[in-house]
């Protein structure tokens, strides 16, 4: 069976040269770039190439902005407590109702056990954050902002150089989790107020298990991880080489393809929306219209629950996922549909540098007979059959665990 | 030039079987594990599988026992904080004088910022713990005690499942930071009372920026990274399948091997001790004698400062480490030998797997006329040379970042 990859807002598959450029890394140029001898000084210097990389990527000032860390929620949980640490008279956190666990989770615990008040901007059925609703929460009580530069679902893309002046404003600190937009949009880090960012190597086809925080200079910050004093005292714990040379060599990939690509992904994801409204009634797509990440269609069909479609369309070979919130494939709309008031069965289909119009294609040949049997199996009378029944009828039951996806 | 690597405590070269199972995770298996998808499905299995191994090597009763981090430091960082949060009425350390900075950096800044009495537990000049010190700071004010399974420096063993025993009896956990033990010194932790363990990749042949934490069933946890449920909700972040798959594979040689590779490596790390001290007067070997890692040689040089044994070494491509403090070649002790009262040049030779009696011969062959040369420079009178100045003369200077050496 062709498989067809659909999900790379989830991770994406590591790209051949990057795969290349980590191989030595692993067994000649092994050593630990903290050390003074030869084995070390090699390696250290690869790790500053892949900084450079990065900084390039995200239009930094300069390279020492760039903390390599173990990917997007480190860097997210370390910019959050970092800001609270350095701003202990601050105790108020200003986030969306959309942002990702990573986030969230950590809002949440902060609340509960520190007595941190913590804001959460609503969004509108398009995803759209309240711009008024978030003005009146910045006082001088506000530590730090952490709202997304794109979401992970509807791709909808918010206005973050405009809110990170708004937040210099009452002296909070800005930071955005970047994650689903490095790589995926043009960045110029130094001509905007945003005082952190996020990204992680798994979504631009690098390696999992690294990511990176940009911090600017002059803003002050406090370690996640203490031990010695690697990241420029920032981050803890051998240098993880192999995986930093990966993300590097990445983010050159992304800033030479971005371009073109942007544009090829682009219309591989309109031509799969216009084909599924044509063919399909009841069937809508989410999100900003325009400020949208040009890889991502969240599709809402409706009179159809939660993971059903993502279901039977992998028993295809086709992966996609569903707006569903946690693990054990219940059907509760994820928290990023309930603040958009989108109960609809929602599935994300996301582009990237491997597809091609064959799987647009595939995906528009075999969905018009999958959403017919789900609508189907609904106006079937008092035994319809929930997604749940289907789900376990199939055997497909999965742990979605509230990843990055 | 024939390079001889001995710096194995600092970071081992990844075992080509290693990489080989690793390979297959960033392009074919390349999903999320939390996805529902056929992609994700597989990848899932490949988890739990490295989890299985870890838990044999370590003889871990359970296999959800083993959270993957990022790395010793993090998991360090993470038992600590755990602790702390779990039982907060209870706000006293205990560790010793020679932990890893991933422990002992921490501990400062609790000690400054939250308040937190911390007990550093002397040695000897051998880095024998003070069991009687020991013994008196266990109080119920204890939250947690934290001390090595072996140091880094010296390869010297702590007796920790007696120390965890101890513990127990005030209801203090234990945590040992096992980074330089795990691998090289059978385990059953299902037989102790140890609460946590950290261990870290690179030290045993698998790949840099994985580690894991093992959490006795029944202690309760508080996640230092928190986000999506991963890792039992224990560790957020999307899993790092390529490095765990090879963590795993890197545990099961290690449990096949262990028994052979101990016998040999000691034959080794015998070898050069005994070449050294029968071709170099005023030379000893630091340590326990008997209660010691079996890969590790540190031997002091009197009348010769820092770093200047291993800079010369490295010039004739020998890489081992000295017990030097800090960043920027300082001519300090390190913290290790301060604690042992140990001012002399001390250096560390750590062997594994890929070293063979070649490697020794090598050392022996050059050792002999470094030190010559340099207790010559030190006893040339008023403009004797310090190692800081053979350092700077001979362009090797780099940067030690108190990293897990």
């Amino acid at each position: 069976m062709r498989t067809v990859y659909l999900d790379n807002n989830a991770t994406t598959r590591v790209d051949p040269e990057v795969v290349q450029a980590m191989l030595p890394f692993f067994r000649d140029q092994f050593g630990n770039p903290s050390s003074t001898h030869g084995f070390g000084a090699s390696v250290g210097a690869a790790v500053s190439k892949g900084r450079r990389q990065l900084q390039a990527l995200i239009g930094a000032e300069f390279d020492d902005e760039i903390t390599f860390t173990s990917g997007g929620t480190e860097s997210d949980n370390a910019a959050i407590l970092s800001a609270l640490e350095e701003m202990p008279n601050r105790t108020e956190i200003v986030t969306s109702a959309v942002e990702h666990p990573a986030v969230l989770t950590l809002c949440a615990h902060l609340e509960k056990t520190r007595g941190v008040k913590v804001h959460r901007i609503p969004v509108d059925r398009h995803g759209r954050l309240d711009l008024d609703a978030y003005r009146a929460t910045l006082t001088p009580q506000v530590a730090i902002v952490s709202i997304m530069w794109a979401n992970n679902e509807t791709g909808t893309i918010f206005p973050v150089a405009q809110l990170a002046e708004m937040a210099k404003e009452v002296g909070a600190l800005f930071h955005t989790d970047a994650v689903q937009a490095v790589g995926k949009l043009p960045m110029d880090l130094k001509s905007t107020a945003i005082d952190m960012l996020s990204l992680s190597g798994h979504k631009l086809h690098g390696p999992k298990g690294i990511g990176a925080l940009y911090v600017k200079r002059g803003v002050r910050f406090c370690s996640l991880i203490k031990g010695g004093h690697q990241e420029y005292d920032r981050r803890a714990g051998t240098e993880n080489t192999p995986s930093i040379v990966g993300l590097g060599m990445a983010a050159e990939l992304a800033s030479k393809f971005m371009d073109d690509e942007t544009t090829r992904v682009k219309s591989l994801r309109d031509r799969l929306e216009n084909g599924v409204l044509q063919r399909i009634p009841n069937t809508f797509v989410t999100g900003d219209t325009l400020e949208r990440l040009p890889n991502t269609a969240n599709i809402a069909f409706e009179y159809i629950q939660g993971d059903a479609i993502p279901i039977l369309l992998s028993r295809v070979g086709i992966a996609c996922s569903a707006g569903s919130a946690c693990s054990s494939g219940c059907l509760e709309p994820s928290h990023v549909l309930r603040a958009m008031n989108m109960p609809h069965g929602v599935v994300r289909f996301s582009f990237a540098r491997d597809n091609g119009e064959e799987d647009v294609d595939r995906v528009l040949e075999v969905m018009p007979a999958i959403v017919e049997r789900l609508r189907g199996v609904r106006n079937s009378g008092p035994d319809r059959r929930s997604a749940e029944d289907l789900q376990c009828g199939l055997g497909l039951s999965g742990s979605r665990t509230g990843s990055r996806s």
